[in-house]
């Protein structure tokens, strides 16, 4: 069914294809054919089987595939319009747009049609459609997440309880998303982008994807404005869409009850100003120093990947900063990626007890957060989490350096794929792209990138045996 | 009482410098006088304090105090023979020393006076004694520290328990640890060294130390032989000391039964075929190139840190693969570092059964090692140690960043003080030193080391503000 609708939005892209006449119509037209046909075929398929027959092992399996799934018919416009001809390279692409990863493989973004470009961002909108709904309908149910803390944390209906049924969640939770998205795309266009710039970069923005539609990204524009727009936008986006909703239902006070919020917000002031002040020597003047340290910060802490400027170039602890980012990711709940804030929040709080538990052995400590009982379980799967994202980093690091990658360009790569950010540090810096790394090498990040937005368990229980077992 | 020996162990070095009449003499003479005087005086001060009155804090207190006492008298040879006049840097090589680090900020080791450069390698063999001693025998007494895994696993009188009381146990290890270096000492010199050089690579190897008399390290010899012997005997001293006590003792099987034993094996075998295959290009002799091989794999995973090679040239695959064995370290219960191999290998199987409970949510599942069920909490300690290990490489990073040290620097000196390896890559490779690090980063990494040694824990404790409060 969704497959279906994916093949219905390619039809939004032939019309922008169409409008400005930019020869990639038909490209549009047979995609949107061949991926709705497909979508209409499995419905009818499968439609009979009812979803109490579903096991967890379907679960894991059908959320799995169905992001492969999106990837592959995502990649369609990209090959049949001889954009990007190569399929491996138009795959990376299109898993990169739905993922809202937004690392590319081109070198010049410029010379696309516009359909094509208004796809790839648009790719990165839906993308955040889905991730909201499985971050916090879906994965909590097959007992995966960061909404899953709040749901072993409160046993019996409490406040944090949206709507119970998975598809009124999603209706309210993407009533949001396109408010916020409308709000972005209106102040955009007000403040001087054309349609097709301002949507995209909406897209971009709100799905915290990263696509441009210049090879310089955010900073071709050379535009404050723009740049504090997007900030702001890239901020909300990086926060619990299920909050959004809560304020929006008239209880603002939802913003300063949490803890991830207030850890967020101060984790974005503290990095810039420590990137801010390694900066000083530079004699920039103060409000565009500012303004960079800023925006740079939001971006890869949201895990957008946005540039105006090359942080490649920062001081090194500048670069230490930003890798600490990259690694940490949005709140729990929002289009981002990482590893969530609520997890490295409670991860401090468990490293302070086990030092206090280690002066006292006898002592019992317990751990709060949001005023509720952490149970020890969730911290056990917060470290099980945690060391699972380092070790398939590390395997990712291993392939790609195999594949003659070098060892800094690896690691980063691998972290920025599997964070969903974009930029890597290396061949993968901010002003270049992905397009040296071998083939082989794109499909290991490929998959990092899907494994990273399922909260790597997902998909990693689809490499075990015993699971296609009967 | 550790501190006047350290000064009587001086006179062994003044020895060695009266017999190569290399005018570091005085130096030592003064250094043995100071050291022996404090060491009176603290014994004579503290005496009345008995055992019994002293508590957990005062544990981990003397423990991190006392390694840092033996940095500070270890240092003074260097600063009164003028071979280190900086105090910072020749504390650090005190400590690099003591830890059994084997990191030197030296640009020329070979313009040294032969009592110092024995005196260097001497500490290395007092550490190793040291750290055997605190790991088997103190620190799980305070709760820390690998050997801390087989007792919480074993609640009662098992065949793992040595024999109860510290002393005890100390001189039983200790005798294992001379007999080894007795050993090692004969083969080198039989085999060609000059006296000297036999020592002082002795103690560079059963401490898995590292620091030798050359500039080129174990490369300058140029011969296989020699290399062969501190292969062996650096694999030997990976290992855990208690079984080879075990082994000694007439059980030989205890070298078959222990799993983490056969992991390190493994992972000494695998590591050496992965970069073994990834150097075939080069067409170097088989034998040259697998010896090569093995050496450094070797020589990294037991974090002793000779080099008969230049890893920094190789594949980035090789790289990676050193990186990793970095963390990884040798066996609990042996002279070398890192997270070590127990932790590694419970971590997983704590992994793999994670995923397993991911799809059966009520099953339930035991993680065995050598036979007997480990404890989930034993478990969380891991992964709370390996979380906290990897937060103190951050944070060193970032402090070395600050100092104006570049990425890849910065981080792999953190990992390798920590692990107490010796080189990293970038500035602080296996060809170069750590003369390039500012003082303050050369203070961090110090305390990197030390933390490392006292398996972080303990140190941080002294962090805490509660650890000060009556």
């Amino acid at each position: 069914m969704m497959v279906f609708w994916m093949g219905a939005a390619m039809i939004l892209s032939m019309i922008v294809a169409i409008v400005h006449r930019d020869g990639s119509r038909n490209a549009f037209f047979y995609s949107a054919l061949i991926t709705m046909g497909l979508g209409a075929v499995m419905f009818f398929q499968y439609q009979e089987k009812k979803e109490s027959d579903l096991s967890l092992k379907d679960g894991f399996g059908i959320v799995s595939f169905s992001w492969i799934a999106f990837s592959l018919v995502g990649s369609l416009p990209f090959m049949l319009s001889g954009s990007i001809p190569n399929f491996t390279l138009a795959f990376f692409e299109a898993a990169s747009g739905l993922t809202t990863t937004g690392s590319t493989i081109l070198n010049d973004i410029e010379v696309l049609p516009q359909g094509v470009l208004f796809w790839r961002s648009f790719m990165h909108w839906l993308g955040g459609m889905g991730i909201i709904v499985l971050s916090i309908a879906i994965l909590p149910y097959l007992g995966l997440g960061g909404m899953q803390l709040f749901k072993a944390e409160s046993p019996g209906p409490t406040k944090d309880k949206l709507k119970p049924r998975i598809k009124q969640t999603a209706i309210l939770l993407w009533g949001v998303y396109i408010l916020i998205s409308v709000l972005c795309l209106i102040l955009l266009k007000g403040a001087g982008m054309s349609w097709l710039d301002a949507a995209c970069h909406t897209f971009g923005t709100v799905g915290t994807g990263g696509f441009s539609t210049y090879n310089a990204s955010v900073g071709h524009f050379n535009n404050p404005l723009y740049e504090y727009i997007i900030i702001f936008f890239m901020t909300i986006c990086g926060m619990s869409f299920a909050i959004h909703f809560r304020a929006l239902s008239g209880s603002l006070k939802a913003y300063l009850q949490s803890a991830e919020l207030r850890f967020y917000i101060g984790i974005i002031l503290g990095a810039t100003l420590i990137i801010y002040s390694s900066r000083l020597d530079e004699r920039l003047p103060m409000e565009q120093s500012l303004r960079e340290c800023l925006f740079q910060v939001v971006s890869i802490v949201t895990t957008t990947g946005y540039g105006t400027a090359d942080f490649e170039l920062w001081q090194p602890v500048a670069q230490v900063v930003i890798l600490a980012l990259m690694a940490m990711g949005g709140c729990a709940g929002s289009t981002g990626g990482g590893f969530k804030m609520v997890r490295i929040l409670l991860l401090g709080k468990y490293l302070k007890i086990s030092l206090d538990q280690q002066l006292h052995p006898s002592g019992v400590f317990v751990i709060k957060l949001d005023g509720l009982r952490v149970k020890r379980e969730v911290i056990q799967n917060i470290l099980g989490f945690i060391m699972v994202g380092i070790c398939v980093i590390v395997a990712a690091t291993f392939l790609l350096c195999l594949f003659g990658v070098d060892v800094l360009t690896a690691f980063t790569a691998s972290l920025s794929c599997l964070c969903n950010i974009g930029p890597g540090l290396g061949s993968v810096g901010p002003t270049e792209n992905f397009s040296s790394i071998p083939d082989p090498g794109i499909w290991v990040l490929s998959l990092c990138m899907i494994m990273g937005r399922l909260e790597v368990f997902s998909m990693l229980i689809l490499f075990l045996p015993q699971t296609w077992k009967k």
